[in-house]
């Protein structure tokens, strides 16, 4: 018997005390568990990404100490425990502890810093060598090797060179944010590294939401021989134990992609609400799909009793859309206000009608019903410290086909990173597991509209949505060219201008509350295009 | 006679055609003042930074078609043109091409890439090797070194690589986004290196607004015994022509802080406005000294046509304010339209009233009237396609001290990096500048004020300006401890107050529009702290 414990945590940016306590009620729970090893996520002590915090030499300090203080209550099991270290300049490393009876044993430092997508390490931390640390401990006579997260993706890495070295079993320590599709490669490059090496390979990854990143979890160990051992569960905490001399051990089963992107959806809109502090939400809800799915999912999140939905129809709303408000927030069993629009809307062209004089309505009176819409849920959130979740999905965003101060207006997007096909996709889906359906039929029948003019609905200005979303993945997802795009001539106004909008409504999207990242490139810190930008292919 | 061009171009990012023309149109330029050599900014071919759109390979493509087709027309004069290089498997480059007769001679790429502050250089960029290109050219048989902007702040780094190898000078072409205080730095150190190699030096630099940068100008050229012998105008476009064998060359005369402080907010502001497709600005007049000072700087920038003023009192605004925001206004010589948001905040409040029984007026009651006044501002942008520019300052935007989808609605917001007390120094300076003070002296007299309630002033919610600026200087500027901070206990509890709304408002800057960099840490692309942060020292 050999037991080894992956500590999937759920720690928090900058909660040195929460999070040290999280540490030691695993630590403890490893112990009664008999296991000889306890691993911690990446950067555990003081959460991942701390971002610039870690300019702070204040924080560095502070992470510290409060690694000293957790050192000190090492007995009786060994631990790597992920945190930031610093050397007597200044200049600061991504690293892992290897702890044993009270004391550091030796300290790794990441080789290799990710700087692309989401990630900004260089800008943070100096690489560590493997000439340097090689980050190889002996535990009960087995060598083991330590790495951090990128370390264990790039080919020939310290990995390989701590298998050389006779290393049996590779720790690996990660925070590795979620996407759509990701856990299945990150699966098969484990299992690869397993029979690269002829190595064990533990995989311990830390799990919950953090601003726009979600933590997914899926914790593995996978045998010397390149078989799966173990894998905790997605989206929540768990200490993992596997005995590595054992024949069997837990293997928690894995979400089919829709529900995966679902609880992913439900995990970074529940800490991004709770981790700042704030216990109840709100949203317009206003019959349409976007604002269905996304009180489901607040619910799902944080339970009825915390969701208010509030329908604030204008003079363009049907009855329909309004009764599938109400059915929606009955269905949920959550508050649902209703409070019309049209007298406020009244008043403002009352008071702009001197001043647009002789000019025709057009969009700037279709924006203000939604700019009144974002006034009326901001007040609410002021007046009873409700966060209030937007409803827009991505395939809005991208093309700027939402108001700005209007119903982008909130906190929070959980579908920030979800295209339009999807949100249906995701809808029915959610219906499906539950016997009387959350979102009414009548829902998904009806053509999308914003209602902020008459018989105006979103296909008739963006195409439909199927095609749109195409356009998307193409140009937003995969950066392609409209020359790319365009498989004849006949869709080159279309692709032109879908690209055009995209282009343009950049500052809009700088503007966006977060949302959950989802894909591999999220409108978030994956995304740095010029607001000024003359570009045309 | 040897003479040197330095073409201190404005050139807008992805506008490879104007950019184009621009180069073209300097290079004649040179040719006709009889340079043999004329030098362009780093990355000048697609614009600087270009962000993420080096990630689309086609941008990459069009770049290097660009360069191509300049390359052609390169005649009778020698030139390096910044731009993005790729190899064949795709990895790309920050470029120099040295051009001569038609040809590309030799590309340098970049050495040191910068990934601090604003720049995500290692995100997009592979370094260059000295070993693999040095740079090195020979024109009319002097040996000239090339380099690219943080080649020659890294000491030891290319320039002095190349000096030892017998460059006699040493080109560097630039992209240096202005800092206040940061051209006497680079002056210096540019001095410095030519001592320090006994080489000339041949620094050009971009100028212009992208988005939050302003460039600033100010190439130079500093002679190999160490004596500055030519610099052009800040802030300006301009061909610097050189002649490295005599003794007078154009030597623009320095700005002194204040006033280029206030060149930067005027060139970073009328490019914002310009190179997006606007060419008229609207602000809120409140009569205060920040809009005040919001409405010199757009007049400066676009010429007093190009500028309305809109006065929204409501029933807290007193006499003495609505009078201030028409004197500026006429003193100016802009259009004023004013408005009462006293109706509509009215209905808002009747339309509330039943779900808010029983509760007192609060925040959520003076938000309304800033949200009102902000739905106006976009209603007359969306109408007549007029750029909003927000008039609140850094002070504010630090503590949180504005309203979100309120005063904070806007495009672009000019005194975003700009603290309380510094909008009082450069308001006086501006004032200084003629006779017909723009800005009456009440303004300057007045208690700053949100005017959201009766007898409010800012200072009784947030200390004297003075106070809470060193304050802030010393938490956002310098990323200090409370515990340095404080420098008495008397203070304790005032600087925590402060350090937890700096902390706590992340969420309302990560919805800011953007405004101009003036300090070594603005809230832009040089602020990345999340927003999910339980930190406490």
């Amino acid at each position: 018997m050999f037991k080894i414990a992956l500590a999937q945590i759920n720690t928090t940016v900058g909660d040195f005390a929460g999070n040290a306590n999280l540490i030691l009620d695993y630590l403890s729970r490893a112990k009664a568990a008999k296991a000889s090893l306890v691993v911690f996520p990446e950067l555990a002590v003081g959460g991942y990404p701390p971002e610039d915090l870690v300019l702070k030499n204040h924080f560095v300090e502070n992470n510290l100490k409060t690694l000293s203080s957790l050192v000190k209550k090492v007995h009786g099991i060994a631990a790597v425990v992920g945190f930031v270290d610093a050397d007597s300049k200044g200049k600061i490393y991504n690293a892992a502890a290897f702890i044993e009876e009270g004391a550091i044993k030796t300290i790794y430092h990441k080789n290799e810093l990710p700087n692309y997508g989401v990630f900004d390490e260089k800008r943070y931390f100096r690489p560590g060598s493997f000439e340097a640390n090689k980050g190889l401990i002996s535990l009960n006579g087995r060598k083991i090797g330590i790495s951090i997260c990128e370390d264990i993706w790039i080919d020939g890495s310290v990995y390989a060179k701590q298998s050389k070295a006779g290393a049996k079993i590779l720790v690996n320590i990660s925070s590795s944010p979620y996407e759509a599709g990701k856990l299945k490669i990150r699966q098969e490059l484990l299992l690869r590294r397993a029979k690269e090496t002829k190595a064990a390979i533990i995989y311990c990854n830390v799990v919950g939401g953090q601003d726009e990143l979600v933590f997914d979890g899926a914790s593995m160990v996978v045998g010397s021989d390149g078989r799966l051992m173990a894998r905790a569960k997605q989206f929540e905490e768990e200490l993992l134990v596997c005995d590595m001399d054992a024949a069997s051990n837990p293997l928690a089963p894995l979400l089919d992609e829709t529900q995966e992107v679902y609880q992913a959806l439900v995990a970074g809109t529940r800490d991004y609400v709770q981790k700042n502090g704030f216990s109840k939400v709100a949203l317009g809800l206003s019959g349409g799909i976007d604002s269905s799915l996304v009180a489901v999912i607040a619910v799902d999140a944080l339970g009825a009793d915390n969701v208010i939905g509030i329908s604030m129809p204008s003079r363009f709303n049907v009855k329909a859309t309004r009764q599938d408000a109400k059915m929606v927030a009955g269905n949920l069993g959550i508050k649902c206000k209703e409070i019309s629009i049209k007298r406020i809307h009244q008043i403002y062209l009352r008071v702009l009608a001197k001043h647009f004089k002789g000019l025709a309505p057009d969009i700037t009176e279709e924006n203000l019903q939604a700019r009144i819409r974002g006034d009326i849920l901001m007040a609410f959130s002021n007046k009873f410290g409700w966060l209030i979740l937007t409803t827009g999905n991505k395939s809005e965003m991208a093309v700027g086909y939402c108001t700005l101060y209007g119903d982008m207006s909130g906190g929070f997007a959980p579908l920030k990173d979800i295209f339009k096909t999807r949100v249906y996709e995701l809808a029915r889906w959610r219906n499906s597991q539950q016997e009387n359906h959350p979102i009414p039929k009548s829902v998904f029948l009806r053509a999308p509209t914003a209602e902020l003019r008459p018989h105006q609905t979103d296909e008739e200005s963006l195409g439909a949505y199927q095609q749109l979303d195409e356009v998307l993945d193409a140009y937003v997802q995969r950066h392609q060219s409209v020359g790319t795009i365009v498989k004849d001539s006949t869709q080159l106004a279309y692709v032109k201008k879908i690209v055009n909008l995209v282009d343009k409504n950049e500052y809009k999207r700088r503007q966006a509350p977060p949302g959950v990242k989802i894909t591999g490139r999220a409108f978030g810190r994956d995304w740095r295009l010029p607001i000024t930008n003359k570009y045309k292919e």
